[in-house]
């Protein structure tokens, strides 16, 4: 095999109590790449449509994740990248992620997957930093890996995968504002109350357990975030609305996706995560900001071939 | 039935990782009850064994956990409470826990079992505030339900029964010095760094998953406590020989027990739970400081009718 094309899920970061650890992975959303062997050795980009980003590989995501594991084969050719990038950069569902972890998927492919998934997610980790500024892999393990994951550590990196109730649905609303990653991780305190960190870690432990046994009503109860988005909704405007309008159209729970302006919901069933839509459309429709909406399962599989 | 006996087991709270909300539930250490109904109405403590202990109902915590209970019951009659204390009292195992625990579940056993584990250990945390000075399950609910337990939140009262990998022991040692509870409290900061408590939160998850997968090597790796240990463990002489010494004989952690003295560790198997045992004895042999040794496999069922 010299090329190969592949669907990059767009995934979600922190769900809620997790902040830095936990995500989950999408379905109806996500970029496509082409990755084709060359004679010529290295990484270049030959093509990017969608959106303007870097055609230079060093400064490209892909192009840094492609290099990383390009370091550890040996190998007598290189390879040219495509991608077509549906999932807009900055838009708090794992944009960057999404091409660093696509191309490493698909280099592995087109080797004979000399590589596990963990040593994947740690080449797109590099090339995630160059976007991001720090290493995380908590839009990489979903994407993937596919499902809820767990980032247990990131050095060195471990993935854990978390079980997924069958009926388990996303919607997200995207308002077109910009946060850049960086300014929601300046606004966060070095510093955060015990007692808030206590019902966090709980919350976590819950989540985890309420996965485990597909206990809904805990899942609900679990999604709960007390020390990232009361400073980090500031920066989404009408977050408090869209939050109240998704919990009573049905959400088991409502927060911030990744560093936002994405806002997610966890919903049990299509029905409700279509109802959820609606509501965030409700809410955005009569603000004047532009938005887009996605209902999507929770993908179980990760980066598929197509 | 007119009278119960009951054994109350000790329990150790925290479990590194999980401040305030993880426990589980030893098997070979506790203390024994006896409660029988009585014509006179009230609650009546009759004798306390092993410890010296308030005898008045309202300055015993298993006295106040009693009144909480009979607070929501309609009854012509009474109980009285005989104690058998093997737990001493501020020995980070739980002593007031199996105290406030034990005589709930005595209670509603006679009452023909009107509450369920949840309404029982509520009663039994109004006793333990008593000793304590402040509400909390961490220890009472590992007694009541058995096993690992995760309290979810104390207001409402929500706690999770966790799974118990069935070859999973625990060496506890008891070094013979006086920690308050009020003063482990004290030491600690109420503000932590957020990227310590997302370690913390990495690590309860993944304590979670591995009881869930029974993974030891994951369990292992994730009971480790980056938030109070630092503080308490000055309060304990010798914290880290113990510590060290019980890992290179085979732990799969080792943490302080509630708010210490006591240390725990959890092994893989009764023989590696021995072993640590023998190191723990090695360490304060050396030191001039008494102490007291238990290894027991964890209690799946927790307080049990004799």
């Amino acid at each position: 095999m010299d090329e190969i094309k592949i669907f990059s899920p767009a995934t979600v970061a922190n769900v809620a109590c997790g902040f830095d650890v936990l995500g989950f992975c999408l379905d109806t959303v996500g970029d496509e790449m082409v990755v084709r062997k060359t004679a010529t050795k290295g990484i270049s980009i030959t093509k990017i449509e969608g959106y303007d980003l870097p055609m230079e590989t060093k400064r490209n995501v892909a192009g840094v994740a492609a290099l990383a594991l390009l370091e550890k084969v040996e190998v007598d050719f290189g390879f040219e990248i495509e991608i077509y990038k549906n999932i807009k950069p900055g838009s708090g569902v794992g944009s960057s992620s999404a091409s660093a972890s696509g191309v490493v998927f698909a280099m592995n492919e087109l080797l004979g997957r000399p590589f596990n998934k963990t040593q994947l997610s740690f080449f797109a980790m590099k090339g995630e930093a160059v976007a991001s500024g720090s290493e995380h892999a908590d839009n990489i393990a979903p994407g993937i890996f596919g499902g809820f994951t767990l980032v247990k550590s990131t050095n060195p990196l471990e993935i854990l995968e978390l079980p997924t109730p069958h009926d388990m649905y996303a919607t997200i609303v995207h308002p077109q504002i910009e946060i850049k990653t960086s300014e929601a991780r300046a606004i966060l305190p070095k510093e955060i109350v015990l007692q808030n960190a206590i019902t966090q870690w709980a919350n976590v432990g819950s989540l985890v357990h309420g996965l485990h046994i597909s206990d809904y009503d805990l899942i609900s109860s679990a999604l709960k975030d007390v020390v990232v988005e009361p400073f980090r909704k500031q920066l989404i405007p009408y977050f408090d609305n869209a939050k109240k309008a998704a919990l009573e159209a049905g959400a088991l729970g409502v927060g911030i996706s990744g560093s936002g302006p994405s806002i997610f919901s966890l919903n049990k069933g299509e029905e409700t995560a279509h109802k959820v839509a609606e509501a965030f459309k409700n809410v955005y429709d009569q603000t004047g900001i532009e938005f887009n909406l996605y209902v999507s399962r929770i993908n179980p599989n990760g980066i598929k071939i197509l």
